[in-house]
């Protein structure tokens, strides 16, 4: 750390007394204990360092320091609850930028019933919303793993998905308005939700899925919907994915209205989610190579009617020539423990060995061939190596994951052979017309993959419109958008 | 037409030579009998003119075309069916601009009822597409006056609404994926519909609703739903705004997954249409200070079932203590008769004199109160003007028409004390929060107004994203983007 404080010019000091003005002894810290924790990503892949830990009170502080950090030429890296999968809330080795907390913006400025609205500032837990949502009888309907220290600032910026996208969208589809802070420092505030409003380009969308490279989000109007009263959860044995696919059709077309989680998993995670959890047990006692975990939720009703909607719902495909295994949960925590099989998918093969994982998203149509085809070809060309893929079928993402071969080194294997699997998936799903990163965004995980494979006419218009919002190129450096010669 | 001609000079002659050679006959003419139809707007309140009348028949030939342009500085103003509202596809006076129809590119590339998508060029007019979803039985869940002019590619550029936003979206709703040409002539390729995509910004978002200024869209990849099966409409009478607002929320959520349409009607707007519409009748015998005209419409059941859901919802909404009559349409040819009311607003008002109308919305919770505030204080304002507020009441988008004065010059007073109140209502909505066009979008008509009541911060973003995509401002220059000093 003396190090780090040694590398302070007077050009730097300036800007940091400067800073420390404008936000107080609690929105502005030097102090390494207070810094530390957050220069690393929460999975430990990525690591920097930062001039100082800004960690503004209002949307009036932030636009303050941008505007100065803009005079100073201090770059500036974004973080809600640091719990993004690609690096992109940590800053670079060169200790030249700061990093930009949000956690402190964590008021909900409104809950609307009427309107089935929330104004959340950045910092809002998302576990938060979701409590204060069911308090008020609406729902928040976006959830993900990290909900206990995910935030809405973050959740705009990286466009989260989730297990709901399904039947309610991205986080895209639920935010009627926003407010940002630009890279000069100046407040675009389009907090008001409109349902109609076409006065120009919806620079709304733009700054959404962002990552921070155009703007800071410090607040979001979210839509509420009425608080669900009936769930029906059901685990589903099949021969194959294509047959998953099929019964997902069946149930698009039939129950589509309440359909809200539709996650395939085959056998071989099963295996290690039952391996990782002694008290686990698998819903069928039969073996199938594909499992589906099947969610329906309502507005109206009950449980027990739903369950019949369901049960229905089953039998008609049955009746269709779909052939499966099926059984329902008879209670929410029986539904728990599928949901928890799902899941523990990630940390059981985790504890299997190590593991290229990629979120990837073809065509919905096309996943099942792209599964058939691309798992196979992954095999057949990196020896011992084994795909598996879960996920959102409904969505066309699914987590594509290879494992390493027995015997590989951990740490060392990732990045040799486990960086050319990485690129043979990319190659894969870029030839399929899908995309390198469904949900869980760029950051500096995948710039460079980005980079490579990222159509040239897209990455151009990326390009010039970062030019156009940040010219000095001080808003979260070095993510998201590839450099035109990477 | 022999002036035009003489204005030709030698570096214009070898663009039209280049063009001619590129396109051929059929997809290049300097004919005025084939160009003067698409100079002027179709309700002839814009007017100008072109270098030539350019018709390609490919993505491939629009892309080649605009590289030409680029090569030679010539400004493309492009135009599908020549049905919008604000002169956005009208080029201006100085005849440098070369009209751009996209009408010849209107294949429909695919209907895929399975994953209820169809890709139309941009040519496609919306009948046609409406035509051919249901003859597969689906529906393209957007429609609007226009119909049977308007085409995708319109469409899509300028975020159309229509009458059915209230339960599915505008045009951006619609979009699944997006081919556009831009301003140097490459070809922006986003077709495929992938339903989670986080490879950076939203490029689409921007290109939908940009009115040709970013780029020229040539296909769009647009999402079908299952065909309805039952339709139920009911004609409500109301003492108030603020009742129907109350009955608008009773609806939403008691049978809010059917609700398609919630429009609101004045009785002096009802009288004005009995008048121009001899052989039509009032549906309710009393009058009403306010009428809804409300419809359901589902894929399951039939009409008998969801009028009962309807009527039950009303019953509902009387036990509540909401005032209203109301009287269910017993058929469609009822229900025709019912909307050719609310249809035939703008053409009754028309004929009875002058009027300034405007499309704009405010939040829609606060609507009732706008209306209730603003047209009291214009007809203060403006002795003997009168406001009405009529149309969708459930987007917060109300169709806000000031007619003039009785013995007021047509012609004239549209461009003097006309002026002065759509300014007025202007800042009256931009005091509310509201938009100044929520529908029709900017064009030429408003481009001045967005100037004056613009956000700053959105104007200087959506002038750095123009001149970053559009660097020779050649894309439907003067339309939708204010220059910096306007």
């Amino acid at each position: 750390m003396t190090a780090q404080a040694s590398t302070i010019n007077a050009q730097s000091q300036a800007f940091l007394d400067s800073a420390s003005d404008l936000l107080g002894s609690k929105g502005l810290s030097r102090d390494p204990a207070d810094i530390e924790p957050w220069l690393t990503d929460w999975r430990g892949r990525y690591s920097g360092r930062a001039l100082a830990l800004a960690s503004p009170a209002s949307t009036k502080e932030v636009a303050a320091l941008l505007a100065l950090c803009a005079r100073h030429r201090v770059p500036v890296v974004p973080q809600g609850g640091n719990s993004g999968m690609v690096g992109g809330a940590t800053p670079d080795a060169s200790g030249a930028a700061i990093l930009l907390s949000l956690r402190r913006m964590n008021a909900i400025r409104e809950i609307d019933t009427d309107t089935g609205r929330a104004i959340c500032e950045a910092g809002v837990i998302l576990q938060t919303l979701h409590e204060a949502a069911e308090e008020a009888g609406m729902r928040f309907p976006l959830t993900l793993g990290g909900k206990g220290s995910a935030t809405i600032g973050g959740l705009v910026s990286t466009n989260a998905g989730g297990t709901q996208v399904l039947r309610h969208g991205t986080m895209r589809a639920q935010v009627l308005g926003l407010e940002a802070v630009l890279a000069d420092g100046s407040v675009f505030d389009a907090l008001t939700a409109l349902k109609k409003d076409n006065r120009g380009f919806d620079l709304k969308q733009l700054l959404i899925g962002s990552e921070g490279t155009l703007g800071i989000v410090t607040a979001a109007s979210l839509r509420l919907l009425p608080a669900p009263r009936a769930r029906a959860t059901a685990w589903v044995g099949l021969s194959s994915i294509t047959e998953a696919r099929t019964l997902l059709r069946h149930m698009e077309c039939d129950v589509g209205d309440c359909l809200e989680g539709f996650e395939v998993i085959p056998q071989h995670c099963l295996d290690s989610v039952l391996d990782h959890l002694p008290k686990a047990r698998s819903p069928l006692s039969q073996e199938h190579a594909w499992h589906a975990l099947i969610e329906m939720v309502h507005t109206e009703g009950d449980d027990h009617q739903l369950q019949s909607v369901m049960q229905e719902s089953l039998v008609n495909a049955s009746e269709k020539g779909i052939d499966f295994d099926a059984v329902l949960a008879a209670n929410d925590r029986q539904a728990d423990d599928f949901w928890l099989l799902r899941d523990s998918i990630s940390a059981a093969e985790r504890a299997r060995g190590p593991a290229m994982q990629h979120d990837i998203s073809v065509p919905v149509e096309r996943m099942p061939e792209f599964i058939l085809e691309a798992s196979p070809a992954l095999e057949r060309e990196f020896s011992g190596a084994r795909a598996v893929a879960f996920g959102h079928l409904g969505d066309g993402n699914v987590h594509f994951h290879v494992l390493a071969p027995e015997g590989a080194t951990p740490g060392q294997w990732e990045v040799t052979e486990g960086k050319a699997i990485s690129a043979r998936v990319h190659d894969l799903v870029t030839r399929w017309g899908g995309s390198i990163s469904a949900e869980h965004g760029i950051g500096q995980m995948k710039v460079d993959e980005l980079g490579r494979l990222g159509d040239p006419v897209a990455l151009a218009m990326m390009r010039a419109v970062k030019q156009a919002l940040d010219p000095l190129g001080l808003l979260n450096p070095g993510k998201l958008v590839p450099p035109a010669h990477s």
